[in-house]
């Protein structure tokens, strides 16, 4: 078995059936430099979420050059005060500061958590899987990019993963040990109480 | 670069320089067939903590044979109500009920919880990086065995990553959306308030 | 290219085009928790064959939830005085015995033979592609659960390979050294000669 | 093997043996918050070489952090009508336009090159050990930022290794089938004539 | 995830969709030994092109059983004073001389040259997407055979990727720094002026 | 984590610490072309053991540039009659016949046998981690190159795993289901009878 991939590109096909790797690849005859150039970075993110951001994200499904290659993209904008709540990635994540100033940081499997005050050009890097977050601390809007090493690696927010979905709240609250009240309080901001 | 393992086996040596795919492998002449037995699961093992489970973690570290074969294992016994609360791993787990009866379960990316009574003899597998959970929802204790595919595939609960360990209380808020007051309880129970 | 999974699972669908990675993926759209979930290791098996055992794989064929996952199962169960015969896989394996008393050992490529007689609650770990068995030691019935680090790791049994298929008795013959007479009394058992 | 890295980080410590997969880790012990963030980006950079480029890498040896996790940076500034010129690494790539306005574009096995023009905010993916390259065509000088999924991905600019090192003019002439004076001429540029 | 691949085989079957890691599986019931077996070696192979070389690529669309399994070959013979011209793979690749005598050698990322005339019998590696060479040196014909680990692993030759496709001349010299005449020579050879 | 080698090379230093994926690396300032050429398959080999072969492993351990890269060598010699008896690797294994006419097959996991009597010139793969054999059927000696997607791929012969080392006598009847003669027999002719 190699690890490299096993053609020179292979844009995702989604009509295509699917496999652990990826997708199937789109005809190459019909390939053209288009499929390699992803453009919805462009222009202004307007935060107006609960959390005061806006992440976009540049995974294969949207941008299935990435497909088979074990890269991918995604843009974060923060409102002042806004947050990227803690989650992980199935991979790791390169994060550079474009604008304003933010914390970012991670937390380790011995609960030691490493964060710090970016500045713009500042690289910050979150290790394969590890819960990490960002906050914005600045007095002005701030935007990120970050990169990570997979072509579809996966966004699980944990706030979202446990009150936003169909977790009954008496499991939530068993393997969370919140209070019962906070776990329904939670699950209103996400419209599942 | 090949996936194999490029010797018959390495078992670690913590005594040596450490790198990212495992530690050195100690000399093979010292190397006998204890190495690759691990007896830390025989006889009973009581719940103790406050989640009314004993998990003990047969990684690399305290079982060197798996070092650079990328397998382990953990047992898992719960208390009467015990909860292995909400978790994620590097790797993906096969689980294995032994004894008692538990509610198992994964959340996925779009906030699907995936959850089941099993019984003794039931096989549940949580997908890489996932955040799952486990729950005696019998009238006995319970065992099972999990198998996870890493030497050492991390285990971090998301209740002690961000209350038992050094993040600021304001941090923990602000990237969970939880209460002031929520949070502290939840430092007050891990002794970090 | 990642090394993770490109996406949260992807339950094998038989009915489409299988990959050196595995099967294509069930719908999504279709998937429910039971198709996490393998009972096929609930109950008492029975060992009923010439080897004195009863092997219930679990790998992605029976169980395609662990697809694309890297991981698998096996239940083994051996009658008095019965063994699984000196086998390899493409991965690594470990094994727990639940029940009774085997001797397990692997044999490395210096001919050096690794095994033990475990008890109850012992775990024993087999190198990548190394040999190796098991054998009921014990005066009673005993059982024991392996997981494999792929989702479809191949289990090869040498005496069947050599001695239960179209291989011509007098290839086996000549790259066993084995006599001619003992080749002959092989295929018998198999029902091959 | 698992593709995981077996554990949660493996900050470089290079003054330790160095193997295949990365340099051994630091002393978990003395490593902080400083070690995931690099500052090597900030301010200004002059482009100020024959290419008209100041290409700044952020791989594993200068950012140890990365050591392991298979990720890495580099920041690409351009003169007005500055060039990186043809090159290649052992992994894939992914560009992000910040400043100015690049032609960037790869070739593929079948002679087939895909560029474009790139407007702020655009990315493009360079598949793994494709020949590629960015040309300044604007009017201001540009900035790129760029990640390949490798902590050491390798630069191999084409003009330097043919013409920059100790390859002979006689067998850089004969597996280019440029004329011999072609060959002395980039030999004078790069001061090896 | 494993390394392994996920069935004992996966012979490529070009009629189905080809994903990131190769092909899907030809049925396996109408696999037989001659799907093992590549005969296309064979015999004289006469070098005619313009850089005296005949390359016969046994890569996985023309031999579809090494589809999976990561390894693939190639037969290089040269005329007389023949070359196979600085180019590049995805994975690394090992030769053995058996005819002849030749130069080879690869140039690393700090632009240093290894090279050595081989004798029959001799065997050379060069290193994972290192830009390499092979020269006859010697005062008959020579033969090679090569060996990759990566069953379709790419060949990209500079000079044609550079001179013989689509590129742009303009674009060519701006990358290269080679003459604006040397970039049309060198078209002119690949009839692309 | 990247699939590639995280350095151009990483000759193997045998002095230093070795871990899962390798030797650590040579001092590249010492680093020599003489490192990347083996010259062990030069001149006649002489078949003189009890299988009338004579095999030359260019493994890591005797050719240390291959470390790290995934990729091996080793020349087959065989006398008239002589045999590579079944034996398997954790990788996989391509083989080119230069000399006389063998016989070779592999035995897959439904104990089907695909082997074919082979010319000078052919080529044929065994897949990752199954039994294989070669035989020379032809009426001179006979000579076969091979290569192997790992660096150190292990060799395990089936007959010297089992007769040859510590196994004992009644193991190794017990778990091949041979009579206690032919155990014995075989023992003898390996000398641990």
């Amino acid at each position: 078995m190699s690890h490299a991939i096993e053609l020179d590109f292979c844009v995702g096909d989604p009509t295509l059936p699917r496999g652990p790797q990826g997708y199937a690849c789109k005809d190459p005859a019909k390939v053209t430099t288009d499929d390699f150039v992803y453009t919805g970075f462009r222009g202004e993110k307007t935060p107006n979420n609960v959390f005061g951001n806006n992440v976009t994200l540049a995974f294969s499904d949207v941008f299935p050059a990435f497909n088979g290659l074990g890269i991918s993209m995604a843009r974060l904008d923060f409102a002042i005060g806004g947050v990227v709540p803690v989650h992980s990635h199935r991979t790791s994540e390169v994060l550079i500061l474009v604008k304003g100033s933010i914390i970012a940081g991670f937390i380790d499997t011995n609960n030691t958590a490493y964060y710090k005050r970016l500045e713009v050009g500042d690289v910050m890097v979150f290790p394969q899987a590890m819960l990490h977050f960002q906050i914005n601390v600045g007095k002005t809007p701030a935007t990120a990019y970050v990169s990570l090493n997979g072509a579809n690696p996966a966004l699980q927010l944990t706030p979202t993963a446990l009150f936003a979905g169909n977790l009954p709240a008496n499991i939530a609250q068993k393997i969370t040990l919140l209070s019962r009240k906070e776990v329904m309080q939670m699950k209103r901001i996400f419209g599942t109480a």
